[in-house]
């Protein structure tokens, strides 16, 4: 059976999954990319999603919305629970319970219906070891579920759930995606960014995508809403 | 540890979960019942799945939204696809991609929130075996990624994924339902049932549930548009 190139790649509209998407388009597939609206603080991110996905000249760009404030739990989808400016150890409020499993299901959903059996997301475990769900051992079993929870999977399709930056920097990825010409003014990372895609500057999420760029040694794009606040 | 007897039981408002639900409750556990409006035909059943939660008692019940016509696939999401009214071979038109995977993923995450790790789903694998997702090898993958998936799973929690119909015929699930006491005429098992939960008696699901109830030997109380109609 020869490889089947289509791909289904989670894309939220942050840098590291607009250089998710770079990277596997680089490897010739063939790419669908599945945003999620579930409520989310940062709703911003899905308009930048937008510009990320034409930038790249995707195949098909669906959006799915989930109402995960219904079941609660994080500061980014519970209006009660404040989003922190300082870093702390641990599990932080920003986890939201499940959301790469959701994530990944809604992804399987959609390969199974296009007849695809790859899936591509931007985990990484360098900068988001506090959260089960972006861990190598946590892609593996999804890996594992996808190949006994589908119909082609069952059939013995080899479905492969990768996660290509898992192990690199924040500043390794940044490089990664300015090698491939990934405008990076087109994303958000923040997670209170206001209604024009403007970065706070100082919660976690600015940080690090700061730091990142500062350590890769590259010019930040990023528009804050106050230059002076970014790190 | 002492066992938590909170459970998260996924509800749709048919004859399985409902039987389902009365099962974990009998074990002792404190149940918080989840239903999931994924833009389904048959929306009355989320009518049948509240009625079901209250006659039972349950701790709480949330209805979650996810947009699964965005991904399409299935004849229950997509209204180009016709609800077929003769069973046949192979995996039914009927199946909704990943749908028990994307189920069980919004469980885990209300679960997680609530501090629980049991889940409890009516899957079947006698009446319902061309759906991959409905088999015990399904089950038993998800729960090993609850494990991995979730913060207090990494932590060590007992995290169990139970599926007490998987072996039961209908007509056996019917008489452990009606031990049980569950009232039957509050759930809608129908793919076409109309806005006042009348069943067609003629889809597959219809005649699974009208066979089921002839075979346990006791009074269907499915109210049918026309009543002729049923098997």
């Amino acid at each position: 059976m020869e490889a089947d190139p289509r791909a289904v790649v989670l894309l939220s509209g942050g840098l590291d999954s607009a250089t998710c998407l770079a990277l596997a388009q680089e490897q010739g597939l063939e790419c669908h990319a599945l945003s999620v609206d579930y409520g989310q603080r940062h709703a911003t991110e899905l308009q930048a999603a937008r510009r990320v996905a034409a930038a790249a000249g995707v195949a098909d760009h669906r959006v799915v919305s989930v109402d995960l404030t219904a079941i609660g739990g994080s500061a980014l989808t519970d209006p009660a629970i404040a989003v922190p400016e300082a870093g702390g150890e641990g599990i932080p409020v920003t986890y939201v319970p499940a959301r790469n499993t959701v994530f990944l299901s809604l992804a399987l959903g959609f390969a199974e219906s296009l007849g695809a059996h790859r899936l591509v997301v931007g985990a990484n475990a360098v900068d988001y070891s506090g959260y089960p769900d972006c861990r190598p051992a946590f892609i593996e079993a999804f890996q594992g579920l996808a190949r006994v929870a589908t119909a082609t999977g069952v059939e013995g399709a080899p479905w492969t759930v990768e996660a290509p930056l898992m192990h690199l920097s924040k500043a390794e990825i940044i490089r990664e995606g300015r090698r491939l010409g990934v405008d990076y003014a087109l994303t958000v990372s923040c997670y209170r960014a206001d209604a024009d895609g403007r970065a706070c500057g100082r919660c976690d999420s600015c940080r690090l995508r700061a730091d990142g760029f500062a350590a890769a040694g590259v010019p930040d794009p990023t528009r804050y809403v106050d230059p002076a606040s970014a790190s």
